[in-house]
């Protein structure tokens, strides 16, 4: 017995294009041989979605050196931060109300211009180096069949072939010096880490026990809140239509009103003051749990005061129905269905949402915290006169505190009758 | 025109007993000699639901000097805790995605115990000092009306001839000099409090602006993460079925196991750790807008270890289906409807969640911040060699990883359908 | 203990305008009278959505001779359809699984134009015959204040001094004769009903019973599957964005495209062939279970194959999303919240999803049966090859059955983590 | 390029037993010999879940013929019925609003004994008929792999080697008159039948194009409603705990009461009377639309009232919590995770929501139509004197119609306040 994917596997690849989402490191630059060994030319794509102190011209130049065709290094930057970030802050975005998605937000992006490439370049092939237990396969291939279904994902740690050839790290440095791929000097790291702007996150190796504390020094966005300053650094952060579109440092006076550098400058004075960090077992699309350590500051700070003038500019039961898109998103985001219809449809609604959503937010920072100390808006309802417990009358809004008695006893009905009809609910005592 | 309650309400209550809920504070006195005025014989009824630094005797004699037929001074402190703050606990309970509900969780307690003490005294009238525009009105009465719907409800602060009379604190102090009711020396705060073991919120007054911060000295339960220690105390909190069962401070070696204590224990520890503060703008069942200013520090904590604890005991469909009852749950509470059909569904499913819900959470608590640095349970279904990136096979699971190719492109499959019978999703750009 | 609203009721309302809906009914006819023995100055307004057999001349005669000072005749019958029907429509609108809410989605239209009248005439208050126990109050009086905040509604059903004035149907002879109001000579039905275009409804009196069938004659809108035409009528329904654009009778030739018109043609044919009957016991928003009857001849058949022709256009999880979305629209416009923040979204969102349906249903009509015979679209996302079982691959869209082993062996993984660790769910025999 | 699965696939099967779902037909034949041929001793299974004119000896010989070692007929038509038709019924559920999962619901019990048979037989695999294409394969598959996930299931519609041995029916025939493998002389069906007790349903062939009809000689359960009998035939159907327990033939004196022979009779008489018949394009798991017909005769007269009956017995918010359950419960079970967690927590919650579902519904079949012409229960929450809109109170359970004036004024505050702050909803119109 055998697999219909093994037979036309035997095919060769000589004259084919594929475009590899290559990083520099050590899997991809293997990969790039391997791929060129089966026949192909390999054009290499490097994306910019503000992972720190990286050189690309060092990245472009080892593809070139370990053989690739062409080399793309592309600025995703400011479209990652306008239509994926804000994306997921207008939605609130969240998995299993925790993890705020910084990996799964870049995949859709990565992906796009991945396709966008293979398509001006005619490839028909597209390879990336994510495992095959993990979320990024999932996403990188749902983006890319989506967005062009006659395009091919080539995955090598799913192929036979290459799992056979590559079973450990050993392999891939033996294979390395081999072929020629220079080898950084520096230790592998004890876990893995993903890198953009939004977050940075950490995972496997000694974060696989969920027992054991990550080590200090492994955070790079963020610093720990028992280092960050003892005193409290304040902000205020303007919205319109559920973005942020102005941010202004009480503390120092900065202002900053463009997405990308309002968003940068957000994660700087987040990231200075502890916010962020999370520490989570959460559950992959593919059915394993997985323990992840996540640094997320702007974005945490960012989703704190938005929920916080949605409460100003929404509508309660407006909240109640957009909070289930919201775990629409979010659930969509995490498993790859970027580019699915149901999202079309979530991002619609939720975007018609937040057509109220303006104002401003007052947060003092200090240590991790976040404290909300004020919020304003032209489109709130809240009404300090309706409000008032000592105004008789809700002023504008008329209130007659009389016609609770009516809301009460008209909601009570049916507990009465389900009550009288099958008993109380608790043994009431009377024995005390 | 006028209403049928109007009319009814020109009858006479000589003889008829009522239960007042009294906190000895003015309102609920001036409440009382005013029902006494109405010909009721009044009982007056104080919970102790865990407020702090009531003095219990000082209630009854005044209470008694008010004219109250008889006090009773009920200690509901241990039912509170484990029949309705556990329930919280085991379902994660969050109104709005931000509020935990502590005093939506006295509400029905307190209310029970008026039925069964109006059950004893063979009173057909219960009272309460809620005003009109407030949720507590609802919560109180819609749970006394499920428990027995043939007591009535005398809520002054919705009474014509009440408002009429008393239409500020003056009028109430005017009448307390006449009627010779003790009236307090200190001054009235700037906003109004409620307490309970829980939590302490704080609403009304200055707060109404939700432009203005509250004052730094109002907070009773938490210390201001600024004043904290700068040192991290360590906890280990295990649980079984859902709720806390013992908590280890591994910082000095207290341990605590029932479950009064341990909870009174994680509110001082949480506390002077500074954790548990919010400021929200919330939705009132009432359909008003409210600035409310929360401390919960043992609640917070518990919410965080308990979520942390469910990522490695429960399956991820299971956690999907719980989060819609969990808000189920949150908007039942907060609305006043425990004793409803609906929350008895509610809670047995969230119950028989919980049934594997067990192990230990260890959490850094530092100046407002809850880390946890690891969990480990016997329930648990995380599989550190399933999510390893580094081993071919899952271990005792089998996964292959060449599987995931199958399941990405099934998964693609109706994507594929959409978008090439529709067109593209997002206009590909080849132009760069 | 009096209410406030008693105390402001003994105000005089001379030289006040009301707007009173106004059906030439005995009920209305006394209230007409009754208010303008307030000092009303009272407009009458008869909202014509298709009821049937209404003589409006007769009508508007009556209110004049009952002392109206003016008539307002208000065919709201177009709008009625397009903007409240084929809304519903598009959201296979249904409340509790089985009303399709033909009362619900009147209530607003004739609301919306009383409040027009209103504004028009000056008038500050407006008024109904709905009763106090019922849904219909709360709708009109939902929508009145959401479209108005300054208009208040005299509901005489809940006033005490009406209520103790009236208390049968009696009283209000009695009161007619005395006042020269002319009254019907036909016999008070045993049942009330309720007529529009959409529907009509039959409840209380004998109906109140619900093991009580309802007598055969009663019905008004649809014959009797028993008595239908014993051959089969076809249709063809063809839809643009997902209502009703043109009807073709497949076995007589007709052809109908404007949307009143085709509306009222589909009510026709499928009354005559006994379709769009249901008999049930609903939830009353306020509380109380109650049994009603309706026919919907048009609304059935629209629901059936707008249902069938979405199975074709619309992508599965849209359809899950929007079916989430079509319950709110039924539960919040059977509640009265059709001008509601949450229904703008909820709408917004269900047009959204519907941009794509388009296409034509053949549906064979035959004694209550609506049995769809085919159905096509220029927008399905239906694909014979790709469903087919015969073809190895999907045509146009690349399917792999070997692909589907990896689907199932990834879903099956957490089930396969979870049994392992926990045990299997079912005691597995080997003794048999 | 290569998958691990086709590496592993060069292993022999010499001495290792696999358990077959065997139907008699041409394709398990087949695969019967093929599995023999790879070195597979092949046990034969056949579940007896009530599908018609099956001649279970025939099919015995056959397989022993064709070389199996040995058979188990397995009658599962009682816990078919019992353990999971009924849970169903429970459940109310219907997948995509209109399919009652018939096939769906036969997997798990067939899997499940096939898993059994395994472990008493000691075979490490299973094998089954089903394409690669279709949702049995995954509801086969997901099963045996909960259930144990020991063994390894060998679906030779989805293996490389026999597809492409086996391109069409000519290759099977040619390969069973190769081996001796008796073939019917009956021309194959020119679409595709899955039969249980529950259910028949047909899809593929000619039934592919959503424009083409069925033929009318197709269907097996239920006559034509054209040629069902020409008068009424009345049920009484009673349950308790939300399964039927007893039913009674009104016109001709019948009663049932076992769960087996009760549902039987409800197939035969609501086939009888032409129920249960739909046509519908669905959305298979694997994301393929998919055009299936189906008769469902007793389990669609049992939804309906099953339903009505709980529209007597289950508070509106309970049924509207139940009703997010049903839609869970209708997907995992068509999607095949009918041993997952989650559906344990679903059924666990759905059955204590029927725990008071229990009384009769007297229903009148005629054509085609289920008319309920009663309903009765003790466990009633439906009062007539509260429904009234007669009787100023409500009985036992006491209603002010003045208290809804309150309901309805609380209920608008947030629309006032909405519409104050926002403009109007609508653009009220004065000119007309």
């Amino acid at each position: 017995m055998s697999s219909p994917a093994a037979k036309k596997a035997k095919k060769t690849f000589v004259g084919e294009k594929v475009v590899l989402a290559y990083s520099g490191g050590l899997d991809t630059s293997v990969i790039l041989k391997w791929l060129s060994g089966q026949g192909f030319e390999v054009i290499c794509y490097c994306a910019n979605v503000g992972q720190q102190g990286e050189d690309y011209d060092a990245i472009t130049k080892k593809a070139k050196d370990c053989g690739a065709s062409k080399v793309y290094i592309e600025d995703l930057c400011e479209e990652f931060v306008t239509d994926f970030v804000f994306e997921a802050v207008k939605a609130n975005a969240q998995y299993e109300g925790r993890y705020l998605l910084g990996t799964s937000l870049a995949r859709p992006v990565i992906a796009k211009r991945q396709v966008e490439i293979a398509q001006k370049e005619g490839a028909k092939y597209v390879s990336h180096g994510a495992t095959g237990k993990g979320n990024d396969q999932v996403r990188f291939e749902m983006c890319a069949q989506a967005l062009d279904s006659k395009i091919t994902t080539i995955a090598p740690w799913r192929d036979a072939e290459f799992l056979e050839k590559f079973k450990g790290r050993g392999d891939l440095l033996a294979y390395a010096t081999e072929q020629g791929i220079p080898v950084s000097s520096t230790p592998k790291a004890s876990y893995s880490i993903d890198e953009n702007l939004y977050h940075t996150s950490y995972e496997s190796g000694i974060l696989e026990d969920p027992m054991t504390a990550p080590p200090p020094e492994m955070f790079k966005m963020t610093v720990d809140p028992l280092k960050a300053p003892d005193k409290v650094e304040s902000l205020r952060i303007e919205f319109a239509k559920g973005i942020p579109v102005k941010v202004t440092n009480k503390t120092d006076g900065t202002v900053k009103e463009k997405p990308l550098e309002l968003f940068c400058y957000l994660n700087e004075v987040a990231g200075r003051n502890g916010i962020g960090r999370i520490d989570i077992v959460e559950n992959r699309f593919v059915g394993i749990k997985s323990r992840g350590i996540y640094e997320t500051p702007a974005g945490t700070l960012l989703r704190e005061v938005h929920l916080d003038l949605e409460g100003l500019c929404l509508d309660k039961e407006v909240v109640r129905i957009r909070d289930q898109l919201s775990e629409e998103f979010a659930r969509l985001c995490y498993n790859g269905f970027w580019y699915a219809p149901e999202m079309e449809l979530v991002k619609h609604a939720i975007d018609f949402s937040q057509r109220d959503v303006e104002g401003a937010v007052e947060v003092a920072l200090y240590k991790g915290n976040m404290t909300v100390t004020g919020r304003e808006s032209a489109k709130s309802l809240y009404s300090a006169d309706l409000a008032s417990m000592e105004i008789e009358n809700g002023g504008s809004i008329d209130y007659e505190p009389a016609d609770a008695q009516g809301f009460i006893r008209i909601n009570s009905t049916r507990l009465k009758a389900y009550h009288s009809l099958r008993g109380c609910p608790a043994s009431l005592k009377t024995d005390f």
